[in-house]
């Protein structure tokens, strides 16, 4: 790695394309390299932004206003950052993230186009900080159903929002993706683990080098 | 009460003026001629924004940064704006809320001066409401910690963060009563409490006619 600090990566992408496996194994990877890796998730990833992802996700649908859910995720994402992210890179680790900012931005275009403006002005006001580099898991909502099917359990979560909302969300993240070509990699997920690993680490390789 | 629907009143100042009392009190008055009242507090007041107050006031000090609390309280105010008052209001009660946005600027302006300019454009984006009328129950920090030790309790909370830090607060609710003096009025809370609500009261009748 490069001197002066560590590096930050996070991985986006819809549910069931594959992002956390894709973490795990480049965080297996770079340790087996003797790299200092830390990985995390969001939303939470401190002990204190877990604690709003509890107030996030448990409960029933509708709890919460999206205006209210924007603020929750922007005190989690400042305290995430606060507390482990920014201490990680200084110590001069390379972080791995499972979403961060840019799964609220396409989240919330995807269910309220209309507070947009907002979340990046809160984002420019309490984060103000992308990550190095960015991978976009792509895959169809369809084929990533399937897969969670296989593996179970993922049939109430996609249904829960329904389909139409899955292909919203991955039009949001290509979009995302064409508009910051450079730190936003776009992967194609639909392939085996192992050639999408490969892809991801020697592109990892060279952010790093 | 004027047609219409309801009256947005809130308590303010330091703790142990006798916010609460004198809110206690004036409920009782307005219940008692047959007024429709609904009590509530910050910050909590819905049962969302209660357990965001429990993440705000439970755990060690310097558990969140001003940043991240300030986000907390915001989310828990548009909770509580969302869930109790404004429904409130719509079926024609008066709501009185014990601290609302103005503890907010005046506690985070007395601790984080930077961020004022970030606690009122939150304000504007995500509450865009201030109370008809707010009582400013105003009191010398020396008279408030006695009267709290003579009841007990108070002197761990006030020297947590000074005599200093409880002059600042008064100051800044004192400024901010002079720059909205329609909407704040500052009542002198060192007589007795019979006497506070008698005014409080009168003013409130007024507001209310």
């Amino acid at each position: 790695m490069a001197a002066g600090g560590g590096r930050f990566l996070s991985f986006e992408g819809i549910d069931g394309a594959g992002k956390s496996t894709q973490l795990r194994l480049l965080a297996g990877a770079l340790a087996a390299e003797g790299r200092a890796v830390v990985t995390t998730r969001e939303p939470g990833g401190s002990p204190g932004a877990e604690e709003i992802r509890r107030l996030l996700v448990e409960g029933e649908g509708g709890r919460w206003s999206a205006e209210t859910e924007v603020l929750l995720f922007t005190a989690a994402r400042r305290d995430h950052l606060e507390r482990t992210i920014l201490p990680a890179l200084a110590r001069g680790a390379v972080v791995l993230t499972d979403r961060f900012a840019d799964s609220t931005r396409v989240y919330q275009g995807a269910a309220r186009p209309d507070l947009a403006a907002e979340v990046e002005r809160l984002h420019a006001a309490f984060i103000g900080r992308e990550p190095d580099l960015t991978f976009l898991i792509d895959m169809d909502p369809a084929v990533a159903l399937a897969r969670g099917l296989a593996r179970g359990g993922a049939e109430q979560r996609f249904e829960g929002r329904g389909a139409g909302f899955q292909a919203a969300l991955r039009a949001g993240f290509r979009t995302l993706a064409a508009a910051h070509p450079r730190r936003i990699r776009l992967i194609d997920g639909a392939r085996p683990a192992a050639a999408v690993a490969a892809e991801v680490l020697a592109i990892t390789r060279e952010a790093l080098a």
